[in-house]
This record gives C-alpha cells, sequence and structure tokens, in this order.
C-alpha cells in the first residue's frame, strides 16, 4: 500500500487523544485521503469541539456518531459512510477506541471486566463486522490491499509481563487487550483471501488522558511512526504485532 | 509439590467431562488428598448424579454449589469449603468450568462475546480472587506451594492460529481463552510472594460434549496427563502455558 492508495479511512474514537493526532497527520499529508470519517460517540459533547472545527476547515473530514459497542449505533454509520463513499471502498479502518481502568487482582470486579472487554474487544468485533464489505471492496480492486490497523497494547502482550506489572496490574486492560491482539490475528488469517491487512500497533506510552503526566511519549512522536508504519503495510506485515517504531511484540 | 502435598483441592465444573474425570482420577491416587472439593452449578441436575453418587462412596469428596459467574454463589461456597477445612488451607485450585460456541467473524455476536468472556475468563477472575487467602494460607506453610490451575486451550495461543481456523473459527472461545492465558500469567506474576504457582494447561481435543465424537483423546489420557503434571509442579512451572503432555505452548 502506497500513500497514493490511502483514499478513504474510517477511525473511531478520534475526537481526542491519539485518534485526533491521525486525523490531524492524515489532513497533512502531502496526499490526504479523499475521505476520512472521523468517528466518535458523541460529536456534539464538549470534547468534540476540536474535531469538528477541524472538519470545518478540511471538507475531506466527515465527523460520524459512532459507539463501537452499540450495534444500531455501528449499522446507522455503515449506512451513512456508504452514502458518501458513493460506491466506493474503504481502504483503511483502524480500531481506536478503548478505554483503561484502573485495579488489582483484588480490587477487579466482574463490572469492570465486562465493560472493559465490552469497549476493547467486542467494539472492534463489531465495527470490523460491519465494515468488512467495504473494506473488501477496497481490498479487492485492482490498486491494491485495504487495511485494519488495531490499536493494542504492550500491556496485552502475555510473554511480556513487564516490571511494570506491579505498578500497573490493570487486569481487565491486561486481559481485554491479549483478547483483542487475538482477534486481529483472527482478522489477518480469515480476510487473507479478500485482500485485507491486519495488524496491532502497540501507540507506545502516550501523553493523552489515558496515557496520564507522567507518559514518556508525545503524541507526535507516537502517532507519527505509525503512520510510517501504516503507509508502507503490505502482505508480510498481517498478523504481526509492532510498536509505533516497527519493532515487533511478543504475543 | 509432591503428592503428598496434595491434602486439600477444588475444582470448578466437577460434574462431568475432563472435571469429572479430575476428580476420579484424585480419588483413585495412592495418597489420595484428604478433601476434595468438587464444586458444579447445580448439583441437583440430572448430569451431576454419577458425581454425588461418587461422593457418597468417598467421603474425602465433597460436592458444593458454585456458579463461577454469580459473586453471591462464589461466596457461599468459600464459606463453606472454609468451615471443612477447619483452619487448613487450600492446596490446589482447578480452574476447569467453561464454554464453548461456534461462530465465525461473521455470525459472532456480541451477546456471545460478552457470555463466553464471562463464564471462561471472569469466573475463574471471581473464583481465584475468592480462594486466594485459602490458597496462600497453604503457599506459606511450611510444607511447600500452593497452586492455580487454569484448564485453558491451544485455541488460545495467539501464536499458533492453527489450520483449524477455518474448520473452527469459534471467535469467542478463541479471544476468552487469549484472555484466560493473561490472567493466568498475572496470577503467577502477582502470588509468587504468597508461595502460590499458576500454571495454563491445554487438555488436548477431547472426548468430551465439548470436544464432539471427532476428538481424538480420550478423558483418561488427557487427564491422565494432566495429573502428572500438577502432581509434579514447581516454581519453575509458574507462568508457563503447557499441553497435557508437559510440551510448552507459545502465547
Amino acid at each position: 500500500m502506497t500513500e497514493l492508495k490511502l483514499r478513504t479511512l474510517l477511525i473511531t474514537g478520534s475526537n481526542r487523544g491519539i485518534g485526533f493526532e491521525f486525523v490531524q497527520k492524515f489532513v497533512n499529508m502531502q496526499n490526504p485521503p479523499q475521505k476520512i470519517f472521523a468517528t466518535c460517540r458523541d460529536p456534539d459533547a464538549q470534547q468534540s469541539q476540536e474535531l469538528k472545527k477541524l472538519s470545518e476547515k478540511h471538507p475531506n473530514v466527515t465527523v460520524i456518531q459512532l459507539d463501537t459497542t452499540d450495534p444500531v449505533s455501528v449499522k446507522a454509520s455503515v449506512a451513512e459512510v456508504e452514502k458518501h463513499l458513493n460506491g466506493q471502498g474503504l481502504d483503511l479502518l483502524i480500531n481506536n477506541a478503548g478505554i483503561l481502568t484502573q485495579n488489582t487482582l483484588e480490587t477487579q470486579t466482574p463490572k469492570d471486566m465486562m465493560h472493559v472487554y465490552n469497549v476493547n474487544v467486542v467494539g472492534p468485533m463489531l465495527v470490523t463486522q460491519a465494515y468488512y464489505p467495504l473494506l473488501k471492496r477496497s481490498g479487492i480492486d485492482s490498486s491494491g490491499k485495504s487495511s485494519i490497523v488495531t490499536i493494542s497494547s504492550v500491556l496485552g502482550s502475555i510473554q511480556d509481563l513487564s516490571s511494570l506489572l506491579t505498578r500497573l496490574p490493570v487486569i481487565s486492560y491486561r486481559c481485554s487487550k491479549a483478547a483483542l491482539n487475538m482477534l486481529s490475528r483472527c482478522h489477518a488469517e480469515c480476510y487473507k483471501q479478500d485482500g485485507i491487512i491486519s495488524i496491532a500497533l502497540h501507540p507506545g506510552w502516550v501523553q493523552t488522558d489515558m496515557g496520564g503526566d507522567e507518559a514518556p511519549l508525545s503524541k507526535e512522536t507516537s502517532v507519527g511512526g505509525m503512520m510510517k508504519i501504516i503507509t508502507s503495510l503490505n502482505e508480510k506485515h498481517s498478523g504481526t504485532f509492532v510498536d509505533w517504531e516497527g519493532k515487533t511484540i511478543p504475543w
């Protein structure tokens, strides 16, 4: 996939943090995509105003309501995106929306386990399932592949239970991201025949609301690194798990 | 841990399949445990009658009601087990209860994703959290370690997405078992200081209601192999993922 191929894309949770940074990076590309569907749960909320302003300046950015955990909302978003696409396929889906809650093995509750799994795994499952026909349409056309990029985390690496475990046990988050990595691998294998590439990315520990003040990495650096990976994806990358610098992370 | 150390143990989903086979193997050991807490969701159901009969013959087997996904039931079971233990700790917890549902990326529903995660991951989280004080009591006593054995599956291996993916996509099951492996690793790391060992086991493809008729492995062979592993566990095994023959499986 070359930069020129990136004509249409959709990103979830795009009103702030890493998601919003992605939208900014895409509009500022040398050959920006024709259609950027910037989705978020509540486009009218205070924290979506920056995204709205950006879309007013850039006609290729369309803000769309999408609650990834609500099948009705997901379905409605597909209908709206299809109208805008007017027969075109979707070249890139970035499953970015996710949450992190603080907990330990002792304080972890079933309710939190279920909630985090719903947002971090069931949401991406549902969104990808709904957008699969559009991704397939793009994947099988003559000009190249389409891609599913899943924003995962090194905290989902079962092998690399880091020294951070004591400080950041985040059990529900870790379990959800391990499951999400499995989903990303299943997408890679099952959709291979459709010309769809699937990759899981670790953005690093980034200065966002989720990452907190101590995070060492700026959004610019993290998303800049991931943009390089995304704009040069090919079949060889499908089914892998890499960080924002392209380094492989063990499952 | 030697056979002699295995004085008290609890197993979930013990009324049939692999769970029931475990109970039978334990009562038939040369030095059988003093107390085997054989738990299941509904001890009065038709499919629990074999277990009930076994417990009538063997006074060291106590059948206890335990719905692993119900916090009230989990708490009540701990109170009952504590009465029987009379100050003793728990040497071994086998998180065996689990479900598998058939689905593909196309047919997968959010409801099924959540249900399978609840039984296969949230249940073991809740049960282990509730029994942790009793495992710790056994783990720190002078005679050795205590253990948490998690019945996982090679279908939860993110690395080894086998050729079976087309035939057995079982997306909700695969995602849940990857998350369960993460939970098992977290138990191993976080409970190390308490003298508690945690291991994830793949029982093989076994002739049970879940495994179906085509399964190549008998319950006797599978559980016999896992018994060898369980009765010779030491710190080196903690945090690993092995099959019924002791072979390491990649995460």
